[in-house]
C-alpha cells in the first residue's frame, strides 16, 4: 500500500526533514510514527528536504507499507503517536508509483517577517524579526518581476551542485497584517536556499542597500548580487500540487 | 522610580506568574531581567496570579527600583535580557503609588478552543483542542447570561478563601475563524478558574450534558451544577485596564 500523507510541523525543534544521525529530523518521527502505527516496516518519502528550523503547514510524503488501513483511521492513529510539533492532517491512498517527491508539480512557500523591533512570544522561531519598517507594496513590486521562466542561479546558495538553475515561478504577493508581513512564492521547483535569498533580496532592495534591481539581480545569475539568506525561522513550505 | 510594564508570554514553560521555589514564573525571569538591567535592586508586581501554563498578550506588572531610564531604554534592554517566551511590549513612568493589582480596574480574558480532531502543531499548549462540532450562536448566547453583576460561585474552583464572589462582568463574546473559536470577557475582576470553569460550562451546554440553563447555574451558586474546568492551554489574559 501507498499512503500519500499531508502533514504540518513546527520545524523549530527539528534539523529540517532529511534524516541525520544524531539529529532529530521530521522523517525520523515520521518513520518511527508509521512503523508504530502499522506494526510493520514502512518507508517515508518526502516532498523535498527542509533546513533545519523551517516549518510546513502541508508537507507532502507517502508512505508505503505491507498493511491497509482506512486513511481516516491512519490520521487519528498517527496523530496518537507523533509528538506535539508534527501533525498528520490528511491521508488518500494513492497509486504503487505515486512519489513525494518526482511527482510533485508545483510548490508554494510562505515567508513570514515581523516587522518591528517587540518581540512576540507567540512567533519566536516562527518568523524573522526585522524591526526596520518596510514597505510592502514596494517589496510586491519587486517580487513581480521573479514570475515567469527565468534562470534564477542570483538565488541560490553557492555549492550546490544543481546545473540547471531555469525554474517557472507562478505567482508571487507580499501582504501585511499588522506587524506581520507574508511573503508567498509559488514555482514549479525552488533552488536551494531559493526562497531565503529572494526574502533577503527583497529587504535589501527595501531599504535601498542593494547595488542592483530586482530585474538586473535576476539577468546577472550571479549570487553575489543577491541579498542576504533570510534565516530558516520565517520560511513555511505551504503547498504542494500533484 | 515606579514602571508600567506591559509584557507577553507563552505560559507554556512557566508555572504561571507568582514565584515558586523550584519552579519557573514569569514573576522570577522578570524580576531577574530587571534587575540586571537596572543593576540595582527592582520588585516586580504582577497584576494577577496566573495558573500554570496560562498565556498573556498584555499583562501588566510594575517595576520598582532607585534607577531612571527612559522608558523606550527600557522596553529594548529588558527584550535583551528576557528569554523567547516573554517580551516586553510597552513601559511607561507611573507614580510611586501605583499598584498593577490593586489599581486594575477590569480584565479581559480569551479562551481559545481548537474546534477539530486534527493537532495544529502552531497551536500546541496555545489552544484546547475539543473535537466534537461546537455551535458558536449558542456559545454566544449562553455566555451573555453572564453580563451583568451577579455572585459567580458557581464559577469558582472549591477550596478558593474568596468569601465577595460576586463580580461585574461587561462583555462576553464568541466567535468562530475556520476551527479556531476564540471566547472573549471582560470583567471588573474574576474569582480563581473563573474562565476555565465558564468556558468548560459553555461547552457542556453545547452538548446537551448539563443538567441545567446557564441562568439556572449562574443562580444555584454551587460549583458542582457548572461544567468542567477546561485546561489552561487555552486561556489568555488579553488586556488589563485601569
Amino acid at each position: 500500500m501507498n499512503y500519500k500523507l499531508t502533514i504540518a510541523f513546527d520545524g523549530a525543534s527539528f534539523s529540517g526533514w532529511q534524516f541525520q544521525k544524531n539529529a532529530p529530523t521530521v522523517q525520523a518521527v515520521m518513520t518511527e510514527a508509521a512503523q508504530s502505527f502499522f506494526t510493520s516496516p514502512a518507508t517515508v518519502t518526502g516532498c523535498s528536504r527542509t533546513d533545519s528550523g523551517v516549518h510546513a503547514d502541508n508537507y507532502v510524503c507517502n508512505v508505503k507499507t505491507e498493511r491497509t488501513i482506512p486513511p481516516d483511521a491512519v490520521v487519528r492513529g498517527m496523530n496518537t503517536l507523533l509528538p506535539d510539533s508534527v501533525a498528520v492532517k490528511g491521508c488518500e491512498c494513492v497509486p504503487e508509483d505515486f512519489h513525494a517527491r518526482y511527482d510533485c508539480k508545483s510548490k508554494e512557500y510562505h515567508y513570514k517577517i515581523l516587522n518591528t523591533n517587540i518581540p512576540d512570544p507567540f512567533l519566536a522561531h516562527r518568523a524573522y524579526k526585522f524591526g526596520t519598517k518596510l514597505d510592502v507594496d514596494k517589496m510586491a513590486e519587486d517580487a513581480a518581476y521573479l514570475v515567469g521562466t527565468h534562470d534564477f542561479a542570483s538565488f541560490m546558495a553557492s555549492g550546490s551542485k544543481i546545473v540547471d538553475t531555469t525554474r517557472t515561478v507562478f505567482n508571487t504577493s507580499v501582504e501585511r497584517d499588522g506587524d506581520l508581513i507574508t511573503f508567498s512564492i509559488s514555482a514549479d521547483g525552488f533552488l536551494y536556499n531559493m526562497v531565503r535569498i529572494i526574502t533577503g533580496t527583497l529587504i535589501d532592495l527595501n531599504l535601498g542597500r542593494a547595488k542592483h534591481s530586482m530585474r538586473e539581480i535576476i539577468e546577472m545569475r550571479e549570487r553575489s548580487v543577491a541579498g542576504f539568506t533570510a534565516p530558516p525561522d520565517g520560511l513555511y513550505l505551504f503547498k504542494v500540487n500533484y
